[in-house]
């Protein structure tokens, strides 16, 4: 079982990050910042005549590397009480891959189990449910099955770290995904 | 009164524009296609300690009609049970204004009132309140009144012409957003 | 196709009833006013040796009229976020008919349709919305297919027929319901 | 600062009042059972002209002890997508509290701090999500502050011992309710 983490924050060592890097403590994983690579919104095709364009960015590189792996862990800040509009473009672009002939992406996906790492401030651990709402739409339509998710509390740089109980859940999630790989 | 739509559909005639179009028969507004223009993800430097780099794309001309209207109505397809990756990029961005000490965005942006469009399938009705609580989320945060909200049907190219109960909501709306102007 | 307004409102002549009527009008239909039956709330013996005691109410009375329709609409004010005490404790019985083997509640169950009706005040389109949810786990649950949701503004008594709205949505819904009688 | 459990299971020794020893371990509190009480569902009668009429069953004295203390810890399965009947008899019965002239129902409540655990089974950590949000909108429209809520696994007795991560976070919620007291 390979497990990756796709982080959304626009930040380097953002809390999203920083509490990833506590929930996987000594798990092997790989990581992939989507602020690192140039995705474009997509522009839905889905009815065109000859359907998506091809795109000149790097989604199909980001793609590739989600396709390699077992376990998906989504780690965002929650912008405007949702997730990072750097992940929602990438998560838009899926739709592409479900007409594309060439990759049986729906199956490939079914394989696949999720979690979710929120932080945020603003009485997060209420205004997060939309959000954990959302990826859990997102994963029944894949049929992906949902590990589970972990909220923390932060918004200036290191604050996660002051939550402690975030910090336990995530000790705590640990153990479960270790089980899992 | 002056009244403007933030489209954030990425195809041209679809669905949310129909929607919209009915909601505002024979009200005089504006529209602004987000994917006529190009706005970048956010680049979070709310803490850096310089703030936020200028950014050369065109958000600056958008927020700046944004401000001279009365009335916001976000118009967006449901993509993944959210808002378009357009319209959350564009979204993200208010965090920007927020430290734009050139402008008052907070409270320019609490005088207005808002209204949201949402189309999909898949049980729109049910699966689109995430988003309808997020957009609750953000304008609380922003002290703006929401006037309401509206759902359609509608996956495929001018399907929601079918949705007639939407339609019919459309028409119901309309008198009462004429009445605000 | 039967139809069945089950209301749990505990006020003669409340909200939920008028704008019920109004969604009702001229189409065939029975009501069963919860608050004139006596139904207690459950005591949970799902996993006591011998199963639930029987219970000296009204409730098989009521639920016997529920089970010879064919479509259910639950017409509640919104009590504190939530359906009313009398209607959960009406729900919260069907766990005893699951376990009641001289009847096959879930196959008689998941035949039927269902529409809500949900009346209150203080922001009521938002604050309901955790509702709306909750019945549509419900149905989920028991495979009943959800025909749709009418929300109304209204706390004083009488005050539903200001909403004009919620009046017009409701003849719009009875168009509907008539064509799946 | 005293704390008082309000419990809702209709089952002794049930999973919701098992999370909530662990919860509780060596803080000291009492428990009230809202099984042993008689509370009968509200009669509406906010806009009667003689207001409510006095009811003859238990909820006054319960009402009484709630008012005594400072953190109220609200334990509930989750029935059917919600708290027990039961448990929103009770809740219901607030109304009453709020015209009661004898009183300062809001006042007194306002100075009291939450707390929320939910225990059931299918998908609970999504599925309790409106309950959630529910008792964040009761508590915000009695201006109390809700210090979290803890979501165990576990519908057959005892089953919620072997949700380990909803013990451990007990076990960290512990130690935050302890520098509240």
């Amino acid at each position: 079982m390979k497990l990756l983490v796709i982080n959304g924050s626009t930040r380097e060592k953002g809390n999203s990050e920083f509490l990833t890097n506590v929930l996987l403590h000594d798990i092997p994983h790989s990581t992939l910042f989507l602020r690192d690579y140039q995705i474009n919104p997509i522009k839905d095709q889905r009815h065109a005549a000859n359907g998506f364009d091809p795109v000149d960015d790097d989604y199909e590189r980001v793609i590739k590397q989600v396709l390699e792996h077992d376990i998906l862990l989504f780690a965002t800040p929650l912008y405007w009480y949702g997730m990072s509009g750097l992940m929602k473009n990438f998560v838009d672009r899926w739709s592409q891959c479900l007409r594309d002939k060439t990759m049986d992406f729906r199956s490939e996906m079914a394989k696949k189990q999720a979690f979710v790492v929120i932080v945020g401030g603003d009485r997060i651990h209420i205004k997060a449910l939309p959000l954990v709402q959302q990826f859990q739409y997102i994963f029944d339509f894949m049929d992906m099955s949902m590990i589970g998710y972990l909220i923390g509390q932060g918004t200036k740089p290191e604050e996660v770290q002051n939550d402690r109980r975030a910090l336990e859940n995530a000790v705590t999630w640990n153990k479960k995904i270790r089980e899992l790989l």
